[in-house]
């Protein structure tokens, strides 16, 4: 199956503390989900693919149970990878139900059962179902999972890492990835106010590096690393020829503007 | 990823009139659902697959929005589409919650995102997210759902089609259906009394086409056929080695039986 005469989608990704209040345990954040879910349909968008991470419905789970260290063995890890995917389809469904809701014709693919990887790299990327979803015009919605591994018995795969593979292979071209705070800053924001924004960011710049490693990761109960992975996740993808919209979704209108091409207040990564 | 030193797994294909109320909508047997996973958990087979059936969760959103006979446009049937596969994730959360608190290593996995059709046949089902669960000594669950479809834009995958092409891709020998009468009757019991169980089908023997012609489909809401259909989906596994038996999985001890090998009441469909 292949996207024929449609054109490549563009990618949103909306983080797992945008979509969820993370320091509570499975509480969706529904206000979040449904104002974006509006803005989703009001930007009418002529494709899309969504990914949203996992917020207090993975990420807890996935911590108790040690599952980025891979398989250890015994039956209690094993339901571990189990509780914590049944968490995440359950926030998947809230997501996808919401964007019907809207008028989005969002469908829901369950990442792990689409997704393998070797040592928490994609080994495997079963395309055929969300190739399936865009040529009906659906919007595929996938997210961060535990996935089974090849090496290590199973993964953590983030959001931000199935986005930019998605998008590399679907050879789409934007990027736009709603998280809470309004773009990449020099330090972490929510400890130091003198910390600045940064509106560009270059991956082949001299300033790349010495912006990454003031990069803090989030506070938030994260397994899969904030902001300055998230940057090491897209650089490939930027690397390529894609452009990345680092927006804060927690803040009406942003996603819409970003979705028309219209200007947002955020941080573009490019090369 | 491969089978490796794994034996093939046996399969249990539990029919949707057994894990649901067909009669009611989105209603779960949940007493049936927790005995069979007791049963399961003490047969302690060293390996095993699972396929459910949709019940009052799949098929009447499936046949209120005409899901089989593919997509005809419009919004509305695809989130009939959605909606149908959204109450069998719930559907298959419920089952594999069960299993879990029986002390079986149940992981559910979307049959949407697994495979793909092409006019109702499967054109491609990703073995490596099944392959995967299998080695951590897991049992996969699966189930019937509607799916992306290459020709048609989507169709119905029973539980059935996918649980013999499931058998024939991993090599299993066995496989057990659990329906809600006690195996293959000349004529429907729930409607003629004087019907005879029939306790071995040869699909290559001289009576396989009088007593196929004599079953009558299921008088609940089915979109997949029934016994009849059941039978047909089989015979191709069974041509090829493999044995059928059909037990009633309402009845206590007969899963466990048949899962442990000993003689439980029913029909052997064998070549």
């Amino acid at each position: 199956m292949k996207l024929g005469s449609l054109e490549p989608p563009p990618l949103l990704k909306l983080g797992g503390s945008v979509v969820t209040f993370k320091d509570k345990v499975e509480t969706p954040n529904l206000q979040a989900i449904r104002r974006l879910s509006r803005e989703i349909a009001d930007a009418k968008p002529p494709s899309l693919l969504v990914v949203h991470g996992g917020g207090s419905f993975g990420h807890p789970y996935a911590q108790a149970y040690r599952l980025a260290e891979g398989y250890t063995g015994g039956r209690m890890q094993l339901a571990g990878f189990t509780r914590t995917r049944e968490a995440m389809l359950q926030l998947n469904s809230i997501i996808v139900k919401a964007l019907n809701l809207a008028g989005v014709p969002a469908v829901g693919l369950q990442t792990s059962a689409l997704a393998v990887t070797r040592a928490g790299r994609i080994s495997s990327l079963n395309l055929k179902p969300v190739l399936g979803v865009l040529r009906l015009g659906g919007v595929p919605v996938l997210y961060g999972d535990a996935v089974l591994d090849l090496k290590q018995g199973f993964a953590i795969l983030s959001g931000d890492r199935l986005s930019t593979a998605l998008a590399l292979k679907l050879g789409s071209r934007r990027l736009i990835m709603g998280v809470d705070v309004d773009g990449v800053y020099t330090s972490d924001p929510k400890v130091n106010p003198n910390s600045r924004m940064v509106r560009e960011l270059n991956v082949h710049g001299r300033r790349f590096r010495a912006i990454l490693s003031g990069i803090r990761g989030s506070r938030a109960v994260d397994v899969t690393g904030g902001m300055k992975q998230k940057i090491l996740e897209v650089k490939d993808f930027v690397s390529k020829g894609g452009t990345v919209l680092i927006v804060n979704a927690l803040k009406p209108g942003n996603v819409g503007k970003a979705l028309q091409g219209l200007e947002a207040k955020g941080t573009l990564v490019k090369a």
